[in-house]
């Protein structure tokens, strides 16, 4: 088994002394719980709501910045794997709305989200690779972010890779759901985790930024799709924390004759 | 506006006669509630589980037999579009777990179902073509059965050749689910509304049958993912009705910037 933690954090745009100690306590927080992989939001060192081009310029770091920087070292000094959301500087000056997974060793695979919702395109350079997987010690982990989750084939490219878990920074809107209702957005990632029998990490914000408000819908999701911790649905600050035995992730049986990867008809549609 | 109805049946294996009085009575109730479009369980004249592959091919029927004929007596009769599952004897002889779609003109389109779920291959010959999307007097309808809905990739196929809304008889065997959680089934079928933004209607049985039991989460589900009618989640006959605008499943935006079809990444995968 593995302790798992999903830092849902308060995060505001600009204030990168702040946001980079958010995550801090959040890694520290989950090392002392026993955490051995830590999932923060998108995002995390800069916010969101940027007023133009050039303010998210200005908020992107390299990856040999501060924030990851800093994430490494937490990782070393907890033998953790920390999956975190950054505005980046690329080695060529794009800024990108990127994913990041460090451990002891130091970044391990950067992820740069491929769909990008709202007035992201004006910030943003879109990634152009697939989500990559990451074999680490805690297990084989995929990298997503936010909005990318929304697309079932984006989905699929880490789970047939092997991934056990998909760890997904987001910065989800807020919303409205009917009287009773899950928010759609927490139902559509715990769909992600059925149709795949993988594991979900998915990791919220709060703290309304510029008028913009957030679903602060973070969830740790089991491979049959039942929450396994969350989701949050409040706009506050939450570690959730799960025992996951990620080798339930392996087993894509749903029957003694069915595999949920092995029944796809491939002879119809592409693997 | 367009009142949908789905029927969730009790069946019986190899009660044909009950079978059809069963369809046949929600039928009859959907259009005195002014529905006009109903849609039914997968297998509703055979019944599921078979004894052996004999007994199957002894309960198929052509396409011209009682139980289509039957429908689209009715579907003239009331001016209704109906799909419902049934065990076929095709052309060819070959026994088939297929979904039509009958209008007052007779039998639209058929389907044959590509992803077999437990023993099915020992008395079906699976599908080779992709699901249909018939365009209706009601609208334009998709047509899958159960376990093909747990493949987004197939899924897809109806939602971007059109479809408003996906009707997709159903026998889903009963599980359970963590207190307090919706079964996964129902939130994988929320999710492949919400990913599409079309509405699903999904028409599951009841109705114990050689101690196999059902989960009887018949639904109807809108474009955002919520239900508009159901899940039942029960283990008795109902008919689901609500009121439907299909028109609103060809919105596929998410706000002044997004459109969860034209948002996919072709460059990056296939379309």
């Amino acid at each position: 088994m593995t302790l798992i933690a999903v830092g849902q954090l308060a995060l505001a745009v600009g204030h990168a002394e702040a946001n980079r100690a958010a995550a801090r306590d959040a890694i520290v927080r989950a090392a002392a719980e026993g955490a051995r992989l830590v999932v923060l939001p998108e995002l995390a060192n800069s916010g969101y709501v940027f007023d133009g081009a050039e303010e998210a310029r200005g908020l992107a770091e390299h990856l040999t910045g501060p924030t990851v920087s800093g994430w490494t070292a937490l990782a070393r000094e907890h033998d953790l794997v920390i999956v975190g959301g950054f505005c980046e500087r690329d080695d060529d000056g794009a800024v990108r709305n990127s994913a990041v997974l460090v451990d002891a060793g130091g970044p391990r695979a950067v992820y740069r989200k491929a769909h990008l919702w709202g007035d992201e395109p004006d910030f943003f350079v879109p990634g152009a690779q697939p989500p990559p997987v990451i074999e680490t010690a805690v297990g084989r982990v995929g990298l997503l972010i936010c909005y990318d989750a929304e697309f079932p084939e984006w989905v699929r490219i880490p789970a047939l890779a092997g991934a056990d878990i998909l760890a997904i920074p987001a910065n989800w809107p807020a919303g409205t759901s009917p009287a009773g209702e899950r928010s759609a957005l927490v139902v559509n990632v715990q769909a992600a985790a059925y149709a795949n029998r993988v594991f979900v990490a998915l990791a919220d914000r709060c703290g309304a930024e510029r008028g913009a408000g957030w679903t602060g819908g973070s969830v740790l999701a089991g491979p049959d799709g039942y929450p396994l911790a969350g989701p949050v649905l409040a706009d506050r600050p939450v570690l959730l924390v799960a025992d996951c035995d990620l080798r339930r992730a392996r087993d894509k049986a749903l029957g003694p004759r069915n595999d949920i990867h092995a029944d796809r008809r491939t002879d119809l549609y592409r693997s």
